[in-house]
């Protein structure tokens, strides 16, 4: 595939997209990544981490048009897409395209949601936007993935900011020479290391995505012009942030193949990677029942990047835990838990799953898919039970139901809102694409 | 030197180090790089880059409590950060240090001013943060220089970033902890790129780096946590950024030898490496008289990187004429002309120019330094005139006067504040380091 003029033509079809050009399937996909989102926002909106960037978000907003999800306060659009773009990714507990490890709702719905609130937007354009920017992003992630993201970029901030700029960019209604340089000024503030995972930071990069994207849309907006090429030239965001080029899987059939219908949910607030684990504990602990007390080793055979990405042997923090495949076993056999209960410094802390989690040991095998993982369990009396997960829940083979979607918002958000406040938020978000404005969503979403 | 602990070792300093530590000929320069900062973002803030940009930021802006330099406006810190920052640098007129062509200023000094403005700082404590800022920002630079830079980075905007973090930081007194996550979360932001040059969104660059490094400050303040090894942990800056990593360049010699003791001010309002063409042509036209009409080409030996940077045959805007050797070397034979006037969209379009410039021709070669230059000019009747320039005005060789720098302010703000008030800004602005309280410079900069 030619080089040129590839951010033009993505460009071009990003202006043009229309919600009847969607087909049925993503455009259900498109619900139920808004559904999943909005969960995790509430659920995550309590955590210290947000605490902490709103105290600072607060000293500088502007006028407060845009709620902060699960929270009393509200905020300019920038600064609500910058905490809610938080929130929903605090707790890892999002959405993930699995191609790329993308989590693509957090910068993308993050800065959507903020920028509807107030503007009358109707559901079918919210979800066109929304799918959109999906679309967008996980098509420029495919495009240097994995190349790029080996080299350390957290590719969900990195591609999100082009997410969030075509999104935001679609509702400001850009035409395509401006769409062109919204994803110039996406492209130059495209960024986030993995070395900030485990720390208060990584949360950061989807919210500050969303924040940035948002941003470029309305600078390209005011006509604030920037590179026509910000995708593809010789120093534009793939050559200098990827040693892979691939602009084939960003236009390739574009409108024809949606990777916006290949999100999943995750079932699990962690790492991807370590899912396959926690089902298979989940299984074992239904089945062993007490003797999990006399177990003298578990051994598990994963793929090569749950070592690299979760390897933390002794993890100190609840966020830290989600990076050790050792505590998360631990936590399922024992407890039977891979929530965001499975993640807190409490659980880290814990004697009893610390003993287990040193006696868990894990071996890299490239011929283990992402989704699997064979576990090994060994008990005092020489015992051995295995069990092999070939495809982890969650995953594109055993995707979480619409009922099971909704139970996980009604877990994390039943303790923030309430009972009667989720049910209600529930109800109106899985409509969100036939409401007249979609304000009402964002404003369901707060404390009262 | 180890890697162990560079972002720590070098966030330490950072905090501990006071005005007495500062030479005086350092502190000199700090004064010198404030009064030319200050003087180009007068000289920029009423180009249209500035308008459209200042458009957004007051649809966005918080409590209003920065002034817009050279306008009306106010806004809160962060968005007066911005476009102070995008004012400094869009008439590419500022600073540069030469070992690795960072544009100090913008980025610190744009978030340090509008951070200070209302709180009351001591011009002593408003240096010393604007020299801290400058020292880790171009320091930062040389440890990666020039292998990020020929990635492709607008290092402006990837160190510029923990300049300002480092220089608000320090107004905000971040305890070394505090500081070491400021720089994590500023290796997270770093980002620009310089397919960007010859659009507005090149000043964006320095705008942003300022306004995200103030955040980064303002979040670690908030205790919101970072990586401790955001500078040379293995997927941090230096290693997921640039080829090059030598810590040294960062940690050697700290507070002995100073950085910001070597920064440069550009008499002509263009990329650095065409200066000595610039100088050489203005030379020449002085010699030659009205004998610049019978020119039949003129011949330049430059510095490879001249070409690389700005080889652009057929501007089509006055942004683009600072990105071509060829328009400035025209311009400066025909009218003597480097200053802002001479890269207009007028000056690119002028017949006589563009005959001119398209008689000039220029070969790289390695051995001619990036200050230098040699000029071959024939003539139609076959003379020729040579002209040799070995370092350039505004070099390090032959720096520009604090009467130069004074002048180039007067120039760039007569015609925006008036003379009266550009003479009591100009004077206030070299006083900075005995104020009370800075904030006098800031309001004093305002358009009345």
């Amino acid at each position: 595939m030619s080089e040129t003029a590839v951010t033009q033509q993505l460009a071009a079809w990003t202006v043009g997209m229309k919600f009847k050009d969607i087909p049925a399937s993503v455009r259900a996909e498109g619900v139920r990544t808004f559904v999943n989102w909005l969960g995790c926002a509430v659920g995550g909106s309590d955590h210290e981490t947000v605490d902490r960037a709103l105290a600072v978000a607060l000293l500088f907003t502007g006028p407060k048009r845009a709620s902060v999800i699960g929270r009393k306060e509200r905020l300019d659009e920038l600064h609500a897409a910058l905490i809610n773009g938080i929130s929903s990714h605090v707790l890892d507990y999002d959405d993930t395209h699995l191609k790329t490890i993308v989590h693509p709702a957090g910068p993308v719905a993050s800065a959507l949601l903020a920028v509807a609130e107030e503007r009358g937007i109707r559901g079918k354009d919210f979800i066109t936007a929304l799918i959109a920017g999906v679309e967008v992003e996980c098509r420029i992630a495919n495009s240097v993935y994995p190349d790029h993201y080996d080299r350390g970029w957290h590719i969900t901030g990195t591609a999100g900011v082009f997410g969030a700029a075509a999104a935001v960019g679609k509702l400001l209604k850009l035409n395509k020479q401006q769409m062109t340089w919204a994803f110039g000024l996406a492209a130059t503030q495209s960024s986030g290391l993995r070395e900030m995972f485990g720390t208060m930071t990584k949360s950061f990069h989807p919210g500050r995505a969303a924040q940035n994207g948002a941003m470029a849309a309305f600078l390209a907006k005011a006509n604030y012009d920037s590179s026509e090429r910000g995708i593809e030239a010789p120093r534009g965001f793939a050559n200098v942030l990827s040693t892979k080029q691939d602009y084939n899987e960003i236009l390739g059939k574009l409108g024809e193949v949606w990777e916006a219908g290949l999100n999943t949910y995750k079932p699990y607030a962690c790492g991807i990677v370590i899912h396959p684990t926690i089902d298979g504990c989940q299984q074992l602990k239904e089945k062993l029942g007490s003797r999990v007390k006399q177990i003298k080793s578990v051994e598990l055979t994963t793929h090569p990047l749950v070592l690299e990405l979760t390897g933390k042997r002794t993890p100190r923090t609840g966020l830290e835990g989600k990076f050790s495949v050792y505590h998360s076993a631990a936590t399922a056999l024992l407890r039977g838990d891979g929530s965001p209960t499975a993640f807190t410094d409490e659980a880290v802390r814990n004697k009893a799953i610390i003993a287990l989690r040193d006696k868990v040991n894990a071996k890299a095998d490239a011929s283990v898919h992402e989704d699997a993982v064979h576990i090994t369990v060994t008990f005092e009396d020489g015992a051995v039970e295995k069990l092999h997960v070939e495809h982890a829940i969650g995953s594109l083979h055993k995707p979480l139901s619409d009922e099971a979607i909704t139970e996980k918002f009604t877990r994390q958000s039943d303790p923030i809102l309430g009972e009667k406040a989720t049910r209600k938020l529930i109800d109106t978000a899985w409509k969100v694409a036939d409401l007249g404005d979609v304000g009402i969503v964002a404003r369901a979403s707060r404390k009262k």
